[in-house]
């Protein structure tokens, strides 16, 4: 364990699952890789990629470049544990390797963290096995079956539920149960994918009845995605205990919203056209292992708040099951580009405010009996802080259209136009540890057809 | 077209794609398939059957017996388009088979149709592909990818919606909008799967906090389900035109829940935990094919009623986008069994409650650019009549839990028991067409762990 580590008195349970592949010390041969924002080689995500010619297969990002798993495979540079998880991810999708729960990909990250060190033996047969990201794709990971997206970010569902509750914002069910819907799989597309701008029922206020028109309301919302591994049987609950163990890895994800749509068809049954036009992730898969060092104890409750019930309790779990992940979101529009302005910062949230922890969701979803299979995703819902700067959507940043904001070209936006570009982030930084990123989460709207 | 055929008012759009295999007059050469009442040879439902040793494959139920489509395509007795989607369905799945849209599908039909009639010549062939079905097991036909409920049946949404709210027991948005939310896939099973009662967060009247327990609310949900067939491209939606051309076939779907943890989780995003523990169906395909003489006119809606909006109205839909079949609940309990006394209905609805076609179903749920894939299930939502003895749930007919029903053996039920039996039905009559059922959707209760 890397000596430096100095824990904060909230943070004192540090998780004893830290090992030589986190060393802050650690160093690749891969130069692009050392002090990369997102990928140097503590963090060793785990994709779906397109190298040039040939068909998708398992890469894992280092750097600026991309590592091909079954290169190495067939170049007998893996064996045992390892070998098994990459001979699971040969085809061009992660749900067998995700099946496989935590040993094998664990001795993945170890021995390519081995692999790819400074002074490595192996150095030159690995640098066959090597790729410039920028001539790669990185597809999505893994064949979604079930999408289901939380509500754990209690200062978007409070924020949001003022807006037409002013005075009884949350239900009162929030602080007992990890409120969370089904959501569309089949919409779930990579980072880079456009977005169409979606039709849909649309009722204007001064009217009796409503329209079909383009979304006037188009939103994004900063989630993160959470990748089910080893799956439960129907019937068969996961505990909070043990819910750790069937998480396969984290991204980034964006629920785009269509808030006029929205309004009008989720009452009784909840969200359904208004998000199933197009959910978009960042597609490196973020192992448990690359996030150790960045785990947290969960965010001190209110006093009043009730102790969640004990088949969501879970000591370990409180300790360390939060996370301290800083989350951003940019925006750019083409009048931004043509002045080379970049990228306009919407928000800085983290997902520490996130109510409940990712084994906190994995076990309620399961403790009806409800069967989840390796790479069905969960969503967390809008992270946002309690701060206007802090918002995970445009709905809360500019109180539901009302108070727009305003952009470096002096543009002003109370929701999405045409060819504006969302990017979303996640960086992880402590003290004592190399920080790593998830890479990027960005899509540009596209008008309606 | 069977000569017998006399058109009421309301159906006198006949649809123009009856043919030969309608024919009231055909029998088949296996005995018990004629009279039968589910599956006579105008029916042919497909499904995914076990036969015996060999593992699971194509099967087309005709009367008491099950035929081995992969063997019929071994011995050759099958060419072209039949051949096609014999291929497709020669794995344990027919999704392959369901992309393949109404082509293959008919092609199929009509050749089975004529090798099953009396005196076909190639029956001594056929005869060693038949199966007794009492030797098979129907498994589920399809992996369902995404699963979404609607709520079409206005006289159940009314009634429940006067628990809630007397005097505005419908939203606003009912009458414009085909409302639906997605479900949970991964429970879906096919019918004789027994369902273990789920447990779940529970708030008692009297209590100002929820506690974790099994569901003491347990109950059925009469719904039609509905197989995508061909799909579509994200951001390319169907109009309602060609919505019914992208419809594969129907079974009964009994939408279990768990009305107390409904009651508590529900608010704000819909239903989630109080539905995803378990969703039965009946196993076998009813083609659009063998629908063709039971499509009827949309029920006429109320004077003071809406026009549906332009994108969900297409002149044949409405004129024979609905169905007429008759839907049965019934059940059976220990104790019945012991005095013998089977079965006891609980409900008799019809399909024509349904304020909302197939097709206006699958236009809706497109309609924002939403991708459906092959073997998405889209289920119709409860269908009760407006009667107290059409109820499609027990929370309809006890009231939510206030008045009990009374069954044959003195028990009483407001909600189902552990080890009760429900049994759903479904079945066309016509006057000039042979009836045909959709064979049973069955499932026993047990007791939570």
């Amino acid at each position: 364990m890397p000596r430096s580590y100095r824990g904060t008195a909230k943070d004192k349970f540090m998780p004893a699952n830290l090992d030589v592949t986190h060393a802050v010390s650690l160093r690749s041969w891969v130069a692009s890789s050392n002090g990369h924002p997102d990928f140097p080689i503590q963090n060793l995500p785990i994709g779906i990629v397109s190298f040039q010619s040939e068909g998708p297969r398992c890469g894992i990002a280092i750097g600026g470049s991309i590592l091909d798993v079954r290169a190495l495979l067939k170049n007998g540079l893996l064996d045992g544990d390892a070998a098994a998880f990459a001979e699971a991810a040969s085809g061009s999708r992660l749900n067998g390797a995700l099946a496989l729960g935590s040993g094998p990909r664990i001795a993945l990250r170890r021995r390519v963290s081995a692999l790819l060190q400074e002074g490595a033996a192996e150095r030159a047969a690995v640098e066959s096995c090597i790729h410039e990201a920028e001539s790669c794709a990185v597809l999505l990971p893994a064949a979604v079956g079930g999408y289901t997206d939380f509500y754990t970010g209690i200062h978007h569902a409070t924020t949001v539920g003022k807006l037409f509750r002013p005075n009884n914002p949350l239900m009162p069910n929030y602080k007992w149960v990890p409120i969370a819907y089904h959501g569309r799989a089949s919409s779930i597309r990579p980072s880079g994918t456009p977005v169409k701008r979606p039709k849909g029922q649309i009722k204007p206020p001064d009217s009796s009845s409503p329209v079909f028109e383009s979304c006037r309301q188009l939103d994004y919302e900063l989630e993160l995605g959470i990748w089910i591994g080893e799956g439960n049987e129907l019937g068969e609950p996961i505990s909070a205990a043990d819910a750790a163990d069937h998480i396969g890895g984290y991204c980034l994800l964006n629920d785009w919203s269509a808030r006029d749509i929205q309004a009008w068809e989720y009452q009784p049954l909840g969200p359904f056209l208004a998000k199933s036009f197009a959910t978009t992730i960042s597609p490196w898969i973020i192992t448990p292992e690359a996030l150790v060092p960045f785990r947290a104890s969960q965010a001190p409750r209110p006093p009043d708040d009730p102790e969640p019930l004990p088949y969501l309790t879970d000591p370990v779990d409180i300790a360390h099951g939060a996370f301290d992940i800083e989350l951003e979101v940019l925006i750019a529009t083409p009048k931004m580009a043509r002045a080379g302005q970049g990228y306009h910062r919407l928000s800085l949230s983290n997902a520490r405010h996130m109510y409940w922890t990712p084994a906190q969701m994995v076990t309620h979803h399961t403790s009806n009996g409800c069967g989840l299979n390796p790479a069905d995703l969960l969503g967390t819902g809008t992270i946002s802080g309690p701060g206007k700067e802090e918002a995970g959507s445009l709905l809360e940043t500019t109180q539901g259209g009302r108070a727009p904001i305003v952009l470096p070209s002096g543009e002003t936006r109370m929701f999405l136009e045409d060819y504006d570009e969302v990017l979303m982030l996640a960086r992880c930084h402590r003290e004592g540890f190399a920080s790593i990123g998830f890479g990027v989460c960005k899509s540009i709207i596209l008008p309606s057809d």
